[in-house]
Order: structure tokens, then C-alpha cells, then sequence
């Protein structure tokens, strides 16, 4: 009776790994992870085997199809079969297809949720994504922008709600930022770039959507949530405060 | 050097804790802990003095000045302090009160991030919220209605995202309904109520905004999360299936 669980692996620190998960790591004998899974949480899978069907930015990624046929084979020949995705595995990735693919091969699936990226990024900031008074609605989105693509696909959720965390945004925040403005938010709304978000090498990044449009940004080499909205006033405000006692 | 962690708890399975949230409880002197905390998660804090700051539907809550005030004394007279909070602490709730309470009291603050009940639900249902071609966008929202509330405030973000996660929604599931029909949505837009999501005693219930609007739920004894969007669809044909087969 094998069994394939989807399991999220969190932000990024190992620690924010839940106790779920790792003792389905524990118990595991075949982990296929993505690229940026934590080598410590990966470290929890003492007796197996691991397949990298990683995907990252600019790099060559694992075909889909190639893992779902992957993860069906393995769960014929293993017992405990996990599949960890970064962050949660039910907010953006491609989990669904994993999932559809198992349950047609009468492979029985459970999914474990992890936190995700935007809520470590709040975490981090010690910014509550609903503060009181402020903002009663959040929306995640992942955007597209470019020629070859719409807005209107994602534009009308970030314009209607009071906190906005964007993902996968780091290539084109300078485009996301002229496209709200032209949507219809405030250019004077502030922004937090969360780059790493939980591990040692994080940064983070306080401006407006009227800077950000204005200047791009250097380019990041680790993943990048964008937060926007009203409720990162204050801690942008305490940034720029110690920036400025800083440069005197 | 006292320290107060402020601890997401996660959405209900005691397992469903992060590593570092089981860390911090082992290590507590003292914790203040919402009343839907699992007994199994405050077990793990073997040597704290437990406080009981829970607000819960229709019972009389801690006001939030006595839980600020009384967090500020627990670190004067304790080293480790945690204030662990139902799902994630930076996404509802009134943690950014406390955390602006203590920081104004120079008292060293970290947030640690919790699994939220959306996400749980997803899990539990195991939909993708953002599924490839049906969804992109996801707002989480606490939605309020009745003849003293507006909905302007939370409309908008519902109206313009592809999947919509409604916290807090139990017991107005039906104004809600008919809020998001006359707003735009679809009157056939599949929706998921999933109660006391991840404990022993969930409860899943499938139907549309049409049907919901037009019948009163049962009432619920735990917490509901109403999820509204196409990504719902399958599952809930899966569900429709099933309940034919059995009454058929």
C-alpha cells in the first residue's frame, strides 16, 4: 500500500519545516525535491534515496510530465514516496498536475501544507499583512508582464485588495510597479522586497511603487516576494529612519 | 534579555506546528495561547505557566489592552515568552497591536509563521488554489455583512481574484453568497466549506454560490473556511458523485 505525500518544505529555513513533514522525511524512502529545498531538511531523509526534479529561474527545469510518470513509478516500487515542494504546495507550482496524474493511477496521495513564502516575508517583517483599520484583504499572485502577455489576467485582484504579495517577481518589479500605478494604486504605496526570506542571506528592501517604477532594481539571486500596500508604511518608515541616522 | 515570540500555531493537527514553534514551546517560561490552541501542542511546553488570552465566537475575549499589558509584564519577570496564536500570526487576528505594544516598551520581538487555515484547507481538499489555467490570483479575507457593514471594503478583492478564501465566514455564509452573486460572480461558481480543517473532526461540504445563497447552512461548532472559485469544481464533482452513488 504505497502512499505519495506532497509535502511543502516551507520558506526556506529548515526550521520552519512542520513536524508533519518531517517525520514523513523520517520515514521516507524516496524523496524528489525541488532545487531550493534546504539541504538540512533534505538531511532528515536518513534512508532515501533523493530525486533533484528541481526547477529555478533561467535553468533548465524537469519536464512535468517526465515527474508525474517519476512519482507513479516510484510509488510501484517504494512505500513511502515523498514529493517536497518548496513553500506550500497548494499556492502556486504545479502541484495539481502531480496530484490529477497520481489519482488517475489509483495512487493514493496526501498533502501536507507548508508556509508559504508571503507569510514568511510578513513574519520577517513583523508586518501583519491585516492590520487593523488598515487592510482586511490580501490577494497572492503570481504576474505576468511583458509584450507578449496581459495584465488583466492579475491586475484586478492586486487593485482591489488592501495587501498584495506578488511572487516570482523579481526579474520584472520595475513593470509590476508601473502596471499597478496605471491600474489605479496609489504611487506613493509602499513596497517591501523580501529577497531569501528566513534564511541568513536575506534582504530586504523598502521603497514606493513610484521609485520602484522609476528604477529597476538590482537583480536578485535568490527568490523574491514583492508586498505591497499601506500596512508596510510603518516598518518602511523605522527603514528609512535608520537609513538616514546611518548615512548621518 | 527577555524575548517575546510571537508563534503561529497552525490550523488545528498538532503536527501541523513548525519545528521552531515546538523549539520555542519546550523553551517557554511562560505562554499565552488563544482558546482553539490543541492540548497536544500546549503539552509541549512542559515547563510554562499557561495564560488563556482565547477570543472565541459569542464568548467574552481578553481585552486586547490586557493581553498587550500583561505580555509586557511577562517579559519583565521572565527570559522566554511566547504568544502562540491560531494559523499564522501576521494574517487576521490583532498580533500587530502586541507587537507595536511591546516594541514601544523596547521589549526584542519574533514572529514565527504558522500554517493558515486557507492553506490547510487546500490541503485537506488537495486543490490547488492557483490550478494552471483556471487560477492565478488568491485573496484571504474576513468579510463582514449585515445592515450596519459594508462590503466595499472586501468586495472588490473578492470580485477580482480567481480563487477566494473566506475567514471567520460561519455564520454569514449566505449574506456572503448573495454578496459575491450580486457583485459579479458567477452564480455557479463552486464553493467548499471546510470546518475544523485538519482535526479529527472535519467536516467538508460542497455547492455553489446559487445554493448557498439560497439556504441557510447548519450552524458550525468550529471554524469555517468558505472557498469560492472554479479551482473547487472537480472536487466538488468528485463529492456530487460520490453522494449520488450512495443515495442512488
Amino acid at each position: 500500500m504505497a502512499k505519495v505525500y506532497l509535502v511543502g518544505a516551507g520558506p526556506g529555513a529548515p526550521d520552519l519545516l512542520t513536524l508533519r513533514a518531517a517525520r514523513l522525511l523520517e520515514a521516507a524512502d524516496i524523496v524528489f525535491h525541488d532545487a531550493l529545498v534546504h539541504p538540512d531538511t533534505l538531511a532528515l531523509a536518513k534512508k532515501a534515496r533523493f530525486v533533484d526534479v528541481g526547477k529555478r529561474y533561467g535553468k533548465v527545469s524537469t519536464e512535468q510530465r517526465f515527474i508525474n510518470r517519476a512519482l507513479i513509478e516510484a510509488a510501484q516500487s517504494h512505500q513511502t514516496v515523498v514529493r517536497l515542494k518548496g513553500g506550500d504546495p497548494m499556492l502556486f507550482g504545479r502541484a495539481q498536475e502531480e496530484l490529477d496524474a497520481l489519482r488517475e493511477a489509483g495512487i493514493e496521495v496526501e498533502v501536507v501544507p507548508g508556509i508559504t513564502a508571503a507569510l514568511a516575508a510578513a513574519s520577517t517583517l513583523q508586518v501583519s499583512l491585516t492590520r487593523r483599520g488598515i487592510a482586511r484583504t490580501v490577494t497572492f499572485l503570481t504576474p505576468r508582464v511583458g509584450k507578449d502577455e496581459t495584465s488583466s489576467e492579475w491586475l484586478p485582484a492586486a487593485i482591489g485588495a488592501d495587501s498584495v504579495v506578488l511572487y516570482m517577481a523579481a526579474g520584472a518589479s520595475q513593470a509590476i510597479a508601473r502596471e499597478l500605478v496605471t491600474g489605479g494604486k496609489d504611487s506613493q504605496t509602499p513596497v517591501a522586497l523580501v529577497e531569501s526570506a528566513t534564511l541568513p542571506e536575506e534582504k530586504q528592501l523598502f521603497t514606493t511603487l513610484e521609485t520602484l517604477a522609476a528604477e529597476a532594481m538590482p537583480r536578485a539571486s535568490g527568490p523574491v516576494v514583492m508586498c505591497v500596500g499601506e500596512v508596510f508604511r510603518d516598518r518602511s518608515s523605522v527603514a528609512e529612519l535608520l537609513e538616514r541616522c546611518r548615512t548621518g
